[in-house]
């Protein structure tokens, strides 16, 4: 059903403007080709498209916010609101002013000072929380290849200034818990993780089937998903989530690697990846993938 | 089939304590009795349920956001982006301080000063911008007592030192087009309408049902129409609209009189009057019982 | 014994690139030759030195803003501090933003919204304001051709929206007591006064003589006009009063329309007069040659 | 001839109420007597008074911060300028938010996001920057016991998050150029030091002696030196430097351990010492007695 419209989209994606500049504050995200462009959907029916870079591997970066919030919510559930917000913030991710007027209550969890608040959750509830954390995401895929790259972790480490500046920020607010840099040792991990297009929608079924992953296993409940899948709808996009909302609506989360994962809940899930990025730090070329899909379907949650 | 869920969130909701303050800027809003409390839903299938005091008018004020917006819209089409934008605020409805950093373009059409910026195209577009606007609301809804409470109108522009503040403030940026006194009237008469709960589901019919009204009119597009609610969805309930998305999972929009309207796309429509307010100023009751309704039903855009 | 170094001052500012434009918000202050360019100094010894334009008048604009606020403190006392602050805004002389976060307490008098608040104090204790503020100005200076510039005040109250959307939002806080308009048209008046540099001196000779008046009125006691003098050298120049405090060493107050009265207390007042504005909205070569007389003569408060 | 004033603000201070609170923020200031008071005079013609407390040591924390500027300043003159402002903050001393807003270019040298840059540049220009700088210190005084207090330092390593934070903040900027850990081990040991009143005198000397410290060294020109003493006049005293300078009308610096240096150029320095602080981190009983001592003598810059 879903073939030719995609194919369609496809093409017309190709033939867009290069607009857009990669990001490089990390040379292994410079070093991308810029023009790659890959585009996944899955059904929950069972269909599966591949197109373009579909198979190809990139950095998932904030892709991994709403995984590790999961997580992190399956050990506290809405007590862990008492740390951080559901409110889109209005601010770029990496902003720390919205941080100092709220007293070190991050907006919400996928600015970067709201996932180290989660980072800093998981490694208080995970005995090895890298390893902990990577399998669970090979075993809600079945992907057993998942893994950090350790040189986009260690080449984040040492340039990552504005979020070691965030974590000591937050420890100075008494909302990180652990050892500082442990939790940024895990934060830069998580957003080192590579995926493909393909990949990320097995790993990302649970949250458009009712809590319920692909190999069966309940990671929350129907009522509980839903509240994630809200959170995207919300902030899933920075400061450019009304936007995304506006032309695309559908929830989702974008990462500065340009990736972008989206889902009808109940009906599909579907990733895209083009490494450029508008000023927002958003893929261009996969919102606007996303956009002509819900146009061209009238399949969307409005 | 939703005769039985309601009565059982009527009930419910009438044992709550009693939370929240009515609003009092204005002596018609504060003689309100802060007791009231109606629900109603109507659904596309034709089936109406009525509870409490559903069928009393009360003072919709912000709730005429999305109406105006729409008829705006059906001039201007995208082109209102360039004077508006549609993005979460992040900050209370009245604020200022966004609209000084952003050069006069608000964050959105439903904060006051994009709403002053969307009342300023109806004076530009309409002949006798009140009269075509109530006719406007009558027409669509075949409810021809529609109309506004010119009480409440005369006492809004007595006492709306803030809303004067952002008109002159937007004109200052060259972002409202007309003379300021006549959009600041237009303004405080479509906030000073009066409707029922089961009032508002009928004239704002037409989002749920893909641009059609109850009497087949098409007021916008279906592309058009949920655009309209993604609108709703991201910024309907000022600094709050993150909470009512993860609370409730519908499109809406509030208003400081204690109403409350939101929909299910395709399915339904829901409005509550409850004149307590919640201290970012939507109705603490209302909100209590739309979670309890997508909870209870399963019944959410996600 | 200023004659020498002035006479070279003037020589040198004269031949300074002409930098910065020239105010236009109101036709009246963009009709003004920008070349115009004039050197008062007059010391408590009786010296007075006036150079190049020195005796045309201009609009002092912003420069009223100690007057009003002397006389509004012959009123109030110290009691004056509860409307309004004493310290530097550290954002530009119309922000509303500092406003909002300070519940409508204006950081200090001498920001627009500041003077404002001294406007409604001043309306309330005048009995005809308008008319008391001039005489008041003439009796201290024994100039009685000192007056209003209808033309400007009606020009500033018709384009005025952002001083409009100041009052209403000090309104709204309850910091304006008065009519709104009245205090509007009592605040343009203000501004408009027309003065020639030789007469700002001896209008602001009080400030730098202990609070006695040229022709021996005390206005405030030395304690208190000492404090009137902290506070221009701490506010006298918008964002831009670091800069000045460094560059020049001397308590002052500039306007748009190009003036600058400063002062080195018990011994001289000086004013300059240079249309262009730089960023900050003040005077560029007002500002060269002010920074030049303390550096040459070595005479400044540090 | 001041023998007798100061020993009347003595004896009146010390019946004034025990306002403010103690610095809590490391162990070594909260172990302070909270009752401590010392106040010490030094005139130009060497007349020197120490009252109550004035010889006993105690951290200087912030007072540091005209030392290590004025010794930068020696190293980059104006240029300085180009990485640090000259305006007041209007912010906490310890904020991030202006620091956002700017792009890294701290408002003023005096907050600590600009005292960090400020000892960025001593560790590029200094051998050994601690000992360098401590040994600064012993030559322009003669007191060769200064030292740092090493517990201090170490305290506010490992509890000193905000700074952490800020220099990271800068460093994402650019704006620190040395490693950071090199930089904030720097800043650490120079907000420890431990003065008395008296010793403090000494120090600052040269601000108030045209440049020229007690023993003959000139450290800066008499126009360098002026613009030291105008930054401290407007920044020397976080978002509380008006209010400072309404009361006092003095130049001078504060430092958390409750110390205040102040001084009238070409006439004498004073410094005072308690402990308790008012809610802007400024010590109240210090404030009152040099707003005693400019009242009862008349002897301030205006």
């Amino acid at each position: 059903m879903f073939e030719k419209v995609l194919q369609e989209i496809y093409k017309e994606s190709k033939l867009q403007p290069k607009i857009g500049e990669i990001a490089t504050y990390i040379p292994e995200l410079a070093n991308v080709n810029p023009d790659k462009f890959g585009i996944s959907l899955l059904t929950l029916d069972g269909e599966e498209i591949n197109l373009g870079d579909a198979n190809e591997r990139f950095s998932i970066q904030s892709i991994s916010k709403p995984l590790t919030l999961s997580l992190a919510f399956t050990f506290l559930g809405e007590k862990i609101w008492e740390r951080v917000g559901v409110e889109p913030s209005g601010s770029p991710f990496n902003s720390l002013v919205q941080l100092e007027y709220e007293k070190g209550i991050p907006r919400n969890p996928f600015i970067n000072a709201g996932a180290l608040v989660i980072a800093d959750i998981l490694v208080t509830h995970l005995k090895n929380p890298k390893t902990n954390f990577i399998n669970f995401l090979r075993e809600i895929s079945d992907i057993n290849t998942l893994d950090y790259d350790l040189s986009v972790a260690k080449s984040e480490a040492s340039t990552g200034f504005r979020n070691i500046a965030l974590a000591n920020f937050l420890k100075s607010f008494g909302n990180i818990t652990n050892n500082v840099d442990e939790v940024l040792d895990f934060y830069f991990h998580q957003c080192s993780i590579s995926m493909s297009c393909s990949e990320l929608n097995k790993v990302f079924y649970f949250f458009a089937n009712e809590g319920v992953t692909l190999n069966g296993k309940e990671i929350l409940n129907r009522s509980q998903i839903k509240r994630m899948n809200a959170l995207m709808q919300s902030c899933g996009f920075y400061d450019e989530s009304g936007e995304f909302t506006y032309r695309v609506g559908l929830p989702g989360k974008s990462g500065v690697g340009g990736g972008i994962v989206a889902m009808l809940p109940k009906k599909f899930i579907v990733s895209t990846w083009s490494p450029r990025l508008n000023s927002n730090g958003n893929s261009e070329l996969g919102m606007f993938a996303l956009e002509q899909l819900t146009t061209k379907t009238g399949m969307s949650i409005f």
